[in-house]
């Protein structure tokens, strides 16, 4: 890069570091929201954060900033600047696309309807949340006009969470869930105990082995932390402070421990971004599925393995004694992997979850290629909910309610979901292909294997690769469920 | 006000609480820097602190925004209103003097002294943090050659602080310090038991107890919360969000419990500013002084009473039986009122604390009125205890190092702290002369007409008044040591 380009392209850093650091004061009001914020006082709270908000859209639609990128974007910059700058200017130009009326008008209806939807799952009564829910959908298809779309009108949506993903590309995908994980599923043979992981285990021993297991898995708590708050996630301020979240059961041992390994797998992956891309696509992981794929990979491929828990099962015996008295490593194992269909996705097994997202991403696509109405879906879930996972839906709350994303106005969100489980299973195998011992390393509780491999193959390079180029670039081939296939085939099969 | 100037009004308020908002995220990161933030993350921290400062300044010195000041100033506005625009346009008419070129210089030297200083008072080697210390001087006397000065040069500083205050005014009431409490200490005969609060006190039972008196006196947790950092403060977001913090200390009882009352009385004045004035120098405390007094009066007034242990004595000997059994109410409360001479402010008794405070003043006046340099101040320092407090100063951590103020370049915020004491028995002493059974009251745990004067008094009025006025109007004058002396000689005379 000549020199003038040099600094214009210094000009953009400064602006996107600018942005990025208001961006995580959003998101640390947005943390203490979650994790301290005393009852009273939500409304100042949500005032700050729609002020800070509309700073940063100012300055990701500023004019300058757009004729800046559209310079940058036609000189002949390496490769990372080059997706960087690409990466933002396609970000731009969407912006810009939405009129100030409509952004408020899009924020209000999802104001609205998270309030309606809070309200009916509480009564169990979708005909509350129904009008907010139309409102919204009107909305939805709105923004797919404004923004435009080549194939499929849900494809506009979809990129939103995952850069480049297509119904084409989903239908595929899912078409296989359909012909191949349905009937694998109904020819498991139920095994397993439920009732040994809901005894009664005290919350101080819990938390204490889940930041343990976290500590013993590899996320840095000297770049992070970990809290309680009602429904965990991940939340990242810059790679070097990323903070989790949980929440404790005592009736239920897995329901922290198998957040905390899950969550410290998306917090590993944001303390794994290289720092000195602060800012800038090429310090931000890569997409929402890929994101997922390292949750998944900790939470299902490692955490609920035998070879995971040759470690850590002993230790938990010392800390659960009574609990677990008598019971083997087998029965152990067993009964963190029944699988049973069930009605709620947060609760399914690493197999039925993936009919779960199966449901969403088909009416999702109804949703954005028809002008189906509120009450028409509930249909649909219903029925779908009969002839893929095989329940009878008895109350909406467990049914239609049961998730927050669609009163958010996320639509396209859940797909990421399932996408995440596949790659996670595709990246494991070719971790196995080169380490061949790491399942006796990880049971000697020696992760360094995995970790040297995700980093050199998924978190330096933030989002400078496209999903599906950066799993080409990792395993060879682009996003392949026969991988998933194989995982859950030697682990659930004969 | 005709539509127009209400209109012209509301712009300016806009604008205030969109600054106020931005300033509330500040100090939510500033909160989280110093309550939860993981050892690694101060840098990233930092730097996403100085992008929101840089943000919040350019919206203070707008031009626009200036010229509406100036615009609404002419007009003939009600009394709230009127000081709104006043205090706002000095604020603005002061940031706008300082280039941005001396507000980069400023706060890189106190970033500089600020380190200096902490390396310097773990090593108790002054000669570290002297040369970083003349830089910033020469920084201070730069600040009031910008802004400019009518009769002594300190008066610019003291103004940051604490409006309108002047070295003609504090040169009286440290002359009546010196003339009556210096004499009336060194008549005070030593009692109380000094080893009876420094016992072993679990830090699981000092937590509790110190939650459940901020919840007797009156601070309300729906609306703010207490956490643990290493120097206790109090910080607001907003009177709907109040936090205090405070540190436990098992081998000190008063090191937590007055940390509480002292913040509790900070925080409650914070909860009771009128929260329709948000953003609006009406919603914002009077001054450094009057806050002080808040904390002061339930702190000392109240807190170190015998009348308030009448109520909480028995409860605390219900969580410390061990520690306390044998030792009466009297006893208890001599050993909490403990007068001795030493070296550290924040562990003076409430007489010798003002002695604490008149020698940073002289040394202050001194500073901004000659052109000492640091190593002559630190032995002006030493003199000063000698001759004032009676203590030979055995090493700089326990001398000129103690205190950090300096290093953050408050120059003129010492002696907010003695005026707040002294406001502080001023304003007991009317609830007194108003409420004959206040202290019965209290004597029960009830604190409502204590509650009632400060509302309709100090909370309500935010800033409209400076502390002068305010006091005036509360108790009838203008400040009065003799308040404060009358309050020590009942205590600690005869």
């Amino acid at each position: 890069m000549n020199i003038t380009i040099k600094q214009k392209y210094q000009e953009y850093v400064i602006q996107m570091q600018k942005i990025a650091d208001l961006g995580a004061a959003a998101s640390v009001l947005s943390w203490d929201n979650e994790v301290n914020i005393p009852s009273g006082s939500h409304n100042l709270r949500a005032k700050q954060l729609a002020t800070l908000s509309g700073v940063i859209h100012g300055l990701t639609t500023d004019k300058k900033f757009g004729k800046l990128l559209r310079d940058l974007a036609k000189e002949d910059l390496p490769l990372k600047h080059r997706r960087n700058i690409a990466f933002s200017l396609k970000e731009y130009d969407k912006n810009f696309k939405f009129s100030q009326e409509f952004v408020v008008k899009k924020t209000m209806a999802i104001a609205e309807a998270f309030h309606a939807w809070s309200e009916a799952k509480t009564k169990a009564d979708f005909t509350i949340f129904a009008p907010s829910l139309d409102k919204l959908l009107a909305i939805v298809r709105e923004e797919v006009r404004i923004v435009g779309y080549e194939h499929h009108p849900y494809d506009t949506m979809l990129d939103n969470y995952e850069p480049e993903l297509t119904v084409t590309k989903l239908d595929k995908i899912f078409g296989q869930v359909k012909s191949q994980l349905v009937p694998f599923i109904q020819q498991i043979k139920p095994q397993g105990d439920k009732k040994l992981l809901h005894q009664h285990f005290p919350k101080d021993k819990q938390w204490a082995f889940g930041l343990d297991l976290l500590k013993s898995i590899g996320f840095n708590f000297e770049q992070g932390r970990q809290d309680i708050s009602s429904h965990p996630f991940t939340i990242s301020f810059g790679s070097e402070d990323v903070r989790l979240t949980t929440r404790v059961d005592e009736q239920d041992f897995a329901n922290m421990t198998w957040s905390c390994i899950h969550e410290g797998g998306h917090g590993m992956y944001e303390q794994g971004l290289p720092a000195k891309e602060y800012g800038l696509p090429s310090g931000t992981y890569a997409s929402l599925a890929i994101h997922e794929s390292q949750s998944r990979l900790w939470e299902n491929n490692i955490g609920r393995s035998k070879f995971f828990w040759q470690y850590h099962y002993p230790r938990l015996k010392k800390i659960f004694p009574a609990q677990f008295q008598g019971t083997s490593l087998q029965q152990f194992y067993l009964a963190l992997n029944i699988v049973k269909k069930n009605h709620i996705r947060t609760e399914a097994d690493e197999l039925h979850y993936h009919l779960h997202v199966l449901i969403r991403y088909e009416i999702e696509k109804e949703i954005l290629s028809s002008s189906i109405k509120a009450k028409d879906i509930k249909e649909l879930w219903n029925e779908h909910y009969k002839n893929y996972v095989g329940v009878k839906i008895k109350n909406d709350r467990e049914g239609i309610l049961q998730d927050v994303h669609w009163s958010h106005g996320s639509f396209g969100y859940f797909p990421t979901y399932s996408l995440g489980s596949f790659y996670a299973a595709q990246f494991f195998a070719k971790i196995k292909s080169i380490h061949t011992d790491v399942e006796n390393k990880i049971a000697k509780g020696d992760y360094s294997q995995v970790h040297t491999w995700l980093k050199d193959n998924i978190y330096k390079h933030g989002r400078t690769y496209t999903a599906e180029e950066l799993c080409k670039k990792a395993t060879g081939s682009g996003l392949d469920f026969g991988y998933f296939m194989s995982y859950v085939e030697r682990k659930y099969g004969g």
